[in-house]
């Protein structure tokens, strides 16, 4: 590259997600005059992201090795098998919650237009899994998308034939929220679904 | 490093300015799963921005060469020098303005309280050069706050003893901008130093 260095860098960095013009330019001046050895740890930790990160070999996250963490740890129960569309949604779980079973990751969601079937999200691997493994209950955490659901519905139908339990994340409105606030259709699923105290 | 690269990267992601733990696992998310050479790329270009950029000899701007691309050009005039507090104020100056003369970036503003003197703004620099050229007309662009005010009394100071024309970017109220909506210092000087029409 016979390029600017500078604006090679203000380039660049316009591959991150929000980041416009003057971000990139905020960014690039901020690591040039005050944080050198910032951005020369941030290269290297990019650049060996995203040589080393693959998938997993069972639940298709992101990790460095054959298995990721969870895949890997003896403790973590094999009954219970979480699917998410990214592993983004593994993190917030791992975060806000005990869960103490194992994931799957779809890396997406059927979405036929785009050209994204089963194949693609790796459901195949998960039926085999369904199928060889002593999985019990298999929790459906997509998104409460039309595509989510949609994914969600051909995830039950899978694990229907293999006769394990279903689950679905619980839909209604969020803690701490008003009702004035909550989105009409959010209010109308959780009105309609009230449980009995 | 001995560390998960993924945990690695989302930490350092965090040197970028504006950037916390959430836009830090979004920009890592989307490098991994959707954009992968754009990540390569980016590291490439950070590794190379942080090792190849320093300052130009003449006017301290951030260049990988020897000299800018300005003090290099001789199309552009040495009679006049802008002098600024920052690299990104000659990109906004080059973007805005037609200006055809040279700059000299401060880096920085006199600060005494953070140890920020005239020798660590490279005037010493300054003053040789006002010496030594042909300089005309020094336009006096720092900042309009209380230390870019300071280092611009200084600057005046300074272009007297070398018998160099002094101008200072005009202040008053913004093009476009409503007097209901302009800050009252701002108001009160643009209306204290109204123009004859």
């Amino acid at each position: 590259m016979s390029r600017d260095p500078l604006e090679d860098l203000l380039e660049t960095l316009r591959c991150l997600p929000g980041v416009g013009a003057r971000t990139s330019q905020r960014m690039a001046m901020h690591l040039l005059e005050r944080d050198r050895q910032g951005g020369q740890r941030l290269a290297e930790a990019l650049a060996r992201a995203m040589r080393d990160i693959r998938r997993c070999r069972l639940c298709r996250n992101f990790t460095a090795d054959d298995l990721c963490r969870v895949c890997s740890n003896p403790s973590r129960s094999a009954e219970t098998l979480c699917v998410v569309e990214s592993p983004a949604d593994v993190l917030a779980i791992e975060a806000a919650t005990g869960y103490q079973g194992r994931y799957f990751v779809l890396l997406g969601r059927l979405s036929p237009l785009d050209g994204i079937g089963p194949e693609e999200l790796g459901l195949d691997l998960l039926e085999r899994r369904l199928r060889d493994e002593p999985i019990e209950e298999l929790i459906i955490a997509t998104n409460t998308t039309v595509e989510g659901e949609a994914t969600a519905y051909y995830l039950q139908e899978m694990a229907n034939r293999h006769g394990a339990r279903i689950s679905r994340l619980a839909q209604g409105v969020p803690l701490g929220g008003e009702l004035e606030h909550t989105d009409r259709s959010t209010l109308a699923h959780a009105f309609a679904s009230r449980l009995p105290l």
